[in-house]
């Protein structure tokens, strides 16, 4: 089964399941445990990071039960609690897996730059005191579509065999009085949204051109790439897949995914 | 001094004083407190009720303070809580009196009609699981502009030497997969705008025609009006005073509203 997944995750300690804390994978697998009467472990396309919201976070799961894929949404969510909910399900192909299957997926990034507080927005976009020079940072944003080498946008370099990706879209817009950062790409590395958004705040508040921007995609200076933002501005909007019928047809089987 | 405002309602107890209950006014008379030493009775615009929003309610206060206007927001927000804030402030006539002097004031009711829970607007818009015909309920909305007799749609009729107001503005709006309903009155009774969301809702359910609603405005059948909305679904977007030029005219004195 193919989930689509909505949730706020002020209090979450993100999607993947820890000992002692709250995520939205084991909140999951529980209520697909109280719905069928059996553990079915659930795979994410995206492991967002505590905080991190989702208005289209993609799971899959495999399972006996006899109900219909479209009346799960329902059934699961009487189970789940009020931050999380599954939007839709579907039938899936018997190998597909979330995360491997995926194509691109594009994440949203709220910047809100006023002097006060804007409580019915709190925790969902980050508010910058500071005027933006919003040009040098779309000149910055710009920069990033194509194939480039992420390393000094990622945390925890290490733990990649490679740290190129390639970025199919990377726009700053306006939206009324927020900035919107949308970025998509075949695969981010840890953090790295959050640090590209970090960076380009440094380029908004004249720290950094959009050459020395330009340096940092080319590996040439590590140093100057800014804090990583933090958490709640950032929301998985959507994740891509083949269109079902490709799919199938590469995996063998008869379309299966809707 | 005049303030305009912007609070979540989901943790107060509506705007008005209470003994024992958190309340916006009594917040927002604390941080006077606490910024300028001493007490000043603070009047809202409105009195909203406990879980609705505000992102543009009004009020006054008196102060001996030689902070500038201009610099109140930050200095009051810095003692508030993050729920609440002051967005913006200016110098007010001596005799101000934001709910007296207001003209007008516009509310907007979110409503999503989906099956499934959407947790990042979970408390900003009521969500209605059956399909709702547009069409009915814009027609209802309709017809609210004008001057009528809204006693059809007062939670406490008896309180009012008059239930008379104009509607200036009222309109079902879509807004992506939202409807706004955006009311815009010279005064509101208690529950008035959430009574006619339950109204407009039974007429969205097919239960209610343009007819009957007609009638319950002009008073005949009182009991078909609909139950009384929830509160989360509800926010005061903004409160409409006449221009500062006429206002200073009108009471005396010089220009001094910003």
């Amino acid at each position: 089964v193919k989930l689509r997944l909505e949730y706020d995750g002020a209090r979450f300690a993100g999607w993947q399941w820890q000992k002692n804390a709250r995520t939205v994978q084991a909140e999951l697998e529980e209520a697909i445990r109280r719905l069928t009467g059996t553990f079915s472990r659930v795979t994410g396309a995206s492991r967002t990071d505590a905080g991190v919201h989702a208005e289209g976070q993609v799971a899959n799961f495999r399972t006996e039960t006899t109900l219909e894929a479209a009346r799960l949404p329902s059934a699961l969510n009487a189970h789940l609690p009020a931050d999380v909910a599954v939007l839709e399900a579907g039938d899936a192909a018997e190998d597909f897996h979330a995360q491997r299957a995926a194509v691109s997926k594009l994440y949203r990034y709220r910047i809100l730059s006023t002097r006060v507080r804007r409580p019915l927005r709190a925790g969902r976009v980050l508010q910058v005191r500071r005027a933006l020079d919003e040009q040098a940072m779309r000149a910055c944003a710009e920069r990033l579509a194509g194939r480039h080498d992420f390393g000094a946008f990622a945390s925890e370099r290490g733990r990649y065999r490679s740290t190129v990706r390639t970025v199919m879209r990377s726009e700053l817009l306006r939206s009324g009085d927020e900035l919107h950062f949308l970025i998509e790409a075949d695969g981010f590395l840890y953090n790295m949204v959050r640090a590209l958004v970090g960076t380009l705040l440094e380029a908004g508040a004249g720290k950094l051109g959009a050459d020395a921007f330009g340096g940092l995609l080319e590996g040439r200076d590590r140093s100057v790439a800014g804090p990583t933002a933090p958490a709640h501005g950032l929301c998985l909007v959507r994740v891509n897949y083949e269109p079902a019928a490709a799919q199938a047809r590469a995996s063998g089987h008869e379309v299966s995914e809707r």
